[in-house]
């Protein structure tokens, strides 16, 4: 389906208008800071590239007017101030740090674009009744310190800022220490205080909308995700002189498993998922059939019924197969996180922009974590997604279309407009 | 099926009487060299364990007044000597290495049954025609140096004798090295000439014989091999925001691959087997859809056409499998063994010693390799399997019942006397 789309026009309704090129040459600058050969980024939290893309971030903000403020998690927000300054902001924004050999937008695209969304206010000369601000949450990956999306957690109350800073990298550095190194350990008071809306625009980190042909969608809310470790003890014996007939092979025992969750997942609609992604036999040599086989197990389902359904679903399968080929098997659950179901009017709202624009609306469910998920525990939340090339992400070859970025921040400038323009 | 079984009766035909005490005693004195508190041995190739066994060995042999030979491969011989002594003799043997933490029969049962032939035949006064040699050879487990059964391979000419003496263990010690400081390298003129015949007993290391209720088999031949290394690469997204319908995962693409080898083999008869031992799946890691899998592929065939056939369907399988899941596959033949097919007339003088000492006769093909492979090259030759409990092997509970122990001695005693008494 190729689908026609009306020409992107200057916001008649805010006066204010997008500059895709001083959009585009923002992410392309950023994306210098760590750049790898193959096109992509590396920016872990708190190196020295991390110190440098907050400067860049911050001198930017300066620029445009925007105050700055750097809490004790090092997350910056750069104000852009409303017409009546005691009302609670609306923000903006993501992260600016990437795993390994990551891409260039995965983070920085939501933070820039909510950058370019002020910028363009701000060249229009209007201001809404709230302010703005547009936050860079620290450590969002979790690449270099476990776990990921620390900054927001913190602030929503699912970590305290003590347990982050002892959390140490895997050559034994910790948070606080490194926070410090560059410079960006800020003041809790800092923090926002009461928060009007969150608005977090991402790329979308998988293939849906380039299969529909669609640059943006409005996110509802994040799979929830159940995980297990897994692990089935067979009989180990030489490959050779055991009949098939009398084995109790673990190997087997997994190979089915892995067939039936997908099964099972292809039961349910999108975005149902589930995946195996880790898998080790012991011994793991060529001519014996395992002892044992340790793998992982991650359902994800968009509420909690259906989580629990399809938990309950996995395993009873995996206990099935168990006692078919006659290997024990030990289950354990290692993560059990809610789904999460943006507010409804923000929902709307964004659907209502993406429609205004001129591109079609679609509303789907986020299969990955995003900072977005802990603040809709404290403030009205939601997600904007920009298509994303190939469904490539977290890669050197993270790539969107410019067209879609354009879109992504008008949409981004409507739907923040109108929030700071609420009572 | 409950078996009845005539009493094992002193050899009426020969006069000769095996002593189960003394075979027994011999298998646990010799089980203690390398003993682990488990109740196994690790008596690896070559280590101080393996000359004290050695040591014994050659004791025991001294005291039953047998004439020792040592070969440069470190290869025992104990010679019976026949009437005749100018007949190519007879050979019965094993092994005395075990693999780490492996069991007391795997090997020992085959030197210490021959050992216990030929101190019979001498109890008894007897002598025949031919002599009859017992021969321990060195590293058939290959679990210190590979590969596996280096001394018989060198006998026939599969490998060189520098070839094995440069062979490295784990820590770069080598072969030879530790051939002359255990003090056991021979003399190249010490391997045997001509050979009248070789026999092997050996534990079944499997659980057909316990299954059906069969103290002892005669065994045909071993199966041919065909070892595949298989990769496959599909597309490493995230497990949350990648629909099931439209992923590449190369970890469901080895799953089908192994519950699809298992489905291939049990379309055969026994003792046809696939084994996947080994997988690896990149990066591995709990929410990331594996970008590559790296896995193992063991099938085994009696026969030459059965082997390409079965290796032919597992390659079309996985192939097909590959083009389904739209992943790339690799496949590579890493190993390719032909089956042994051992000789007729032997195993037949076999399983009539079976029946001979009352017990019913089975004939069966080994699934692992042994130094009756090789030797099957240069002389005619079988194997004599003795039921394992529980099919274990190559572990510390690897056992048999002493009853067994005693019907194989008796069988390989009426064997070996007939082809020692062949003009």
């Amino acid at each position: 389906m190729k689908m026609k789309m009306r020409p992107v026009m200057p916001d008649i309704v805010t006066g204010a208008r997008i500059d895709l090129g001083r959009l585009r040459a923002s992410i392309l600058e950023m994306a210098a800071i760590g750049a790898t050969a193959a096109g992509g980024v590396t920016r872990l939290t708190l190196t020295d590239e991390d110190r440098a893309a907050r400067d860049l971030f911050a001198r930017w903000c300066a620029d445009a007017g925007l105050t700055l403020r750097l809490d004790d998690m090092g997350t910056q927000y750069a104000r852009y101030e409303g017409r009546d300054p005691s009302l609670a902001p609306v923000l903006l924004g993501s992260h600016l740090d990437s795993v390994p050999a990551g891409g260039k937008y995965d983070g920085p695209l939501g933070v820039l674009t909510g950058l370019e969304v002020v910028r363009a206010l701000r060249d229009a000369g209007l201001r809404g009744r709230r302010a703005i601000e547009i936050v860079n949450f620290t450590n969002e990956e979790g690449a270099r310190f476990e776990p990921a999306m620390v900054a927001s957690a913190v602030l929503v109350g699912a970590y305290t800022a003590d347990f982050v800073h002892h959390r140490r990298d895997a050559t034994g550095l910790r948070f606080g220490d490194e926070l410090d190194r560059i410079g960006y350990r800020g003041d809790a008071a800092n923090r926002p205080g009461a928060i009007h809306a969150y608005l977090e625009l991402h790329i979308e980190q998988g293939p849906v909308l380039e299969s529909e042909n669609l640059p943006l969608a409005a996110v509802e809310g994040i799979l929830g995700i159940r995980w297990f470790n897994v692990t089935l003890r067979g009989q180990s014996q030489h490959a050779g002189p055991s009949p098939m007939r009398s084995r109790r092979d673990a190997m087997v025992a997994a190979g089915r498993i892995i067939v039936g969750l997908r099964e099972l997942a292809l039961s349910y609609p999108d975005p149902v998922v589930a995946t195996v992604g880790r898998l080790r036999p012991v011994p793991g040599v060529i001519n014996q059939i395992p002892a044992e086989v340790v793998m992982s197990a991650d359902v994800r389902h968009w509420t909690d019924e259906g989580l629990a359904e399809i938990a309950g679903k996995a395993e009873a399968l995996m206990r099935r197969i168990a006692v078919e080929e006659r290997v024990e098997i030990d289950i354990e659950t290692i993560q059990n996180v809610p789904p999460t179901r943006f507010d409804p009017r923000l929902v709307e709202l964004l659907d209502a922009s993406i429609q205004a624009v001129g591109a079609p609306s679609r509303r789907m469910v986020a299969g990955a974590g995003h900072d977005a998920k802990y603040m809709n525990d404290i403030t009205p939340t939601a997600m904007l997604f920009v298509r994303t090339i190939g469904g490539m992400s977290h890669c050197e070859s993270e790539e969107i279309a410019w067209d879609d970025a354009r879109l992504g921040a008008e949409t981004l400038l409507r739907a923040a407009l109108r929030l700071a323009e609420e009572p």
